[in-house]
This record gives structure tokens, C-alpha cells and sequence, in this order.
């Protein structure tokens, strides 16, 4: 069991995104709707290894995008909290984001008026600071 | 010990490159080296992180580069061997990159003639398809 979080651990380093959209959404208390996520992209050349994955850890769903990558979406937050919880001792380099992604879903759920609610959306704007843009290229031989 | 490997398997599933150059080199005996590599790539903001895993697993170095991407790369072959075969029971989207990378460390050994350097070379060419970009934007917020 601890194998199968120490790779996901592994892989969200290398190469999830974990973070927290505020979205306009009238049918929200405050108007926004907050929407977190993790999710891990990959070529669809590897679509089926993909799916393997996401059936072996039954969380999230998979969409393909326009330019041939496949997403692998995890965006409710039961199966969020799941997957934090279970890889969070293994994680290297996303500790940070991991601790800050389970702090927001505490929060979030204890929003009673206005003032709760900036303060999670500040909480959120940390996620700014913490992930990066990684232009990379990739060697091909 | 088989944590610390999933780790790796996920991390170089995520985020690693495997790939073998062929350089031109007149002190080689065909006249051309033939260079293994399996590098991480992350952005300089997470340095110590990644001196820290190359302390811990003691393979590679650490190289930034101009863009501010720092590489880790295992380029000699003792350590692509043991970095392989203990990430291999672990690794899901790049096993046929391994296995083709411990076939090629395999044949290079016994390179005679120029036919068995160009059967090598054709291995090596292999990688063209097992490999792939991967543009992807992150999302920041």
C-alpha cells in the first residue's frame, strides 16, 4: 500500500499541479465557487497506462485536450483529501502545496460570512508563490 | 528501501527523461561515443530539495542551467544500472525506455565490430518513438 502512495507521491512531484480556482458562480453563496484540484498531465501516447493508473487508484477522471494531453483530474475533495493524506509522507518537493491544499479544505468548509471567505481566497493566492512554471524541453534521440 | 525506489518510479514517470547520444569523438574507437542519460528536470526554486534526494539515493549530479531549470543527471552507467533495475518493479509509463536503456548499457559492452556499434546505433534510435514532448502549460493561481 505504502508503495502504491510512494509512487503517486513520486509523480505528483515530478510532474501534478495541485491548486484552487475561484470561480464566478452566481449560485454561490459569496458569488465565486471555490474549485480545487490535482491533476497530472501526460501525452496521450500513454493514454492507456494513464487509464491503468486511474482505475488501480480510483480517484479523478481523465480528459483529453485539444493538443494530445491527456489530464488526469482529481477534483473532488473527498478523493483530494484521500490522496494528500495517503502520499503526504512520501512527498519531496510538494509538501508545501499539499499542506496548504488540505488547510484550504478545512477552511472552506467553516466560511460563515464575507470575512471567512477572504481569507480562504488569501490563503488560496499562496499557491502563487508555491508552484512554478517549468519551461523545459525535452531531448528527443 | 522499496518506498524510496517507488519514489524515483514515479518521479522519473512524471518528470524524467531517459535517452542515450551519440556524440562525435575521435578518441572513440568508431569515431562516435555513445553517452546514456537519465536526467529530472525542475526549476532552480526547489534546489535544496533536489540536492537533498541527490544526497540521499548518492547518484548524479546537479546542473542549473541559464533558464534557471536545474538538471539532475545520472549519466554514468554504474548508476543508470542501479537506478533502473531498482526503480523497475515500480516504474508504469516508461519501462520499455528502461528496458531498451539496459539492453543498449548490455550491447555496448560487446561492441567489436562496426556492425555491432551500428546495430547499437539502430537501439538508440529507438528512443525517437518511445519518447515524446510534452508541451503542457501550468496553471498558476
Amino acid at each position: 500500500m505504502n508503495i502504491k502512495w510512494a509512487y503517486l507521491a513520486g509523480f505528483l512531484d515530478g510532474d501534478g499541479s495541485i491548486y484552487v480556482r475561484i470561480k464566478p458562480n452566481k449560485t454561490y453563496k459569496f458569488n465565486f465557487q471555490i474549485s480545487p484540484s490535482i491533476v497530472f498531465f501526460q501525452s496521450k501516447k500513454v493514454i492507456e497506462k494513464i487509464e491503468k493508473l486511474q482505475k488501480q487508484y480510483q480517484i479523478g477522471y481523465l480528459r483529453i485536450r485539444k493538443d494530445n494531453i491527456i489530464e488526469w483530474i482529481i477534483g473532488d475533495e473527498l478523493n483530494i483529501r484521500l490522496l494528500l493524506k495517503n502520499i503526504m509522507p512520501f512527498v519531496r518537493l510538494k509538501k508545501a502545496q499539499d499542506k496548504l491544499m488540505l488547510e484550504i479544505l478545512n477552511d472552506k468548509k467553516k466560511i460563515k460570512d464575507k470575512d471567512d471567505f477572504i481569507k480562504v481566497a488569501k490563503k488560496i493566492e499562496q499557491f502563487k508563490d508555491l508552484n512554478y512554471s517549468k519551461k523545459r524541453k525535452i531531448r528527443i534521440y
